[in-house]
């Protein structure tokens, strides 16, 4: 699993999925990258070592895309936009979390699919993606490759809907059980519907 | 809040109460630390720089001490564990997750208080306190300045629970507003009671 980092990124928006698939050593490594690599760090004092996104090594099967207060940036900057393109476009699977979706909806990938993100900056999410069929109502959304799920903590709920997917909802809740998380089974079921 | 990391340390046991306070920038600043100081990682693939734990800046408010396979060995390091009682004598509070109950009750400051830890390790966890009140059904305890959480997601529901006594319920409902979290308000309602 490849994990985007910028400044300013979300810290349950990674370390939610990360603790979910990191936990799953036989079939998952985690690994950090950036745009330029380096240190990338967040408000909430957290600091981590990254790969320039240039170097990532293919295949990538789950490429992971965070939100936070710093996709207000990003999502301005097309030489990023343009390299979550070309990663995206090589991942079996791409999944965001909250206003990740805003970084995803811009490189057009979305166009025409379903998707979510956090329910409190719907708005600004979806004016990133005005040809997206922007769910406001749904915990997470799956198109395709693509998983992208509400805010924050929504994540986990995603990541674990992934794991059903991919291999039985029996597997997802052994999972959801060792991490003693009350998983939200049912994608549509969000109590942070957008008004 | 000082957070204490050790070789393989869970991811979520940290980063969701850093989520949790680390967006409480007007009130709290997250500051990681180990014994030896240095980068300390885990299976999960994550990697934190860290400061000795000797060189902790006090007062403290919150000491954060989280689980993990890791306790398994660092109940045994009675370096770690005296280092621990020193930082937990000098805080105002102390908090952990999962496992790390475990290496709290090691110092003996737990002895005659309640506390709660995982549900899936509860027996280990209480062999390492046998002078502690153990709740096997709680999803977090509080006795003094001590708050004990049950597994990994816990210590979620165990930070917002502490954000409630110390601001209110609503400013608590907020903050997983913000997050997206369904908080189990209630600390005696957990689904992963030990049997």
């Amino acid at each position: 699993m490849a994990v985007l980092l910028f400044d300013d990124f979300e810290t349950l928006d990674v370390f939610g999925p990360v603790e979910v698939f990191g936990r799953l050593t036989d079939l998952y490594t985690v690994q950090f990258y950036s745009l330029q690599g380096g240190q990338i760090s967040n408000r909430h004092g957290v600091s981590l070592s990254t790969v320039m996104l240039e170097s990532i090594t293919y295949p990538v099967d789950i490429f992971l895309v965070p939100g936070g207060l710093g996709t207000r940036k990003e999502v301005g900057y097309s030489s990023l936009i343009e390299k979550i393109k070309v990663v995206c476009d090589q991942s079996k699977y791409v999944l965001t979390v909250c206003t990740g979706s805003a970084l995803l909806a811009r490189t057009g990938l979305l166009d025409h699919k379903k998707a979510t993100s956090n329910k409190r900056a719907f708005d600004w999410v979806a004016s990133n993606g005005p040809h997206v069929r922007w769910d406001k109502t749904a915990r997470w959304v799956v198109d395709g490759k693509f998983y992208t799920s509400s805010g924050v903590s929504a994540g986990i709920d995603m990541s674990l809907g992934f794991l059903s997917d991919r291999y039985g909802i029996e597997f997802a809740r052994k999972v959801a059980n060792e991490i003693e998380y009350n998983w939200m089974e049912d994608s549509a079921n969000d109590s942070f519907k957008a008004v």
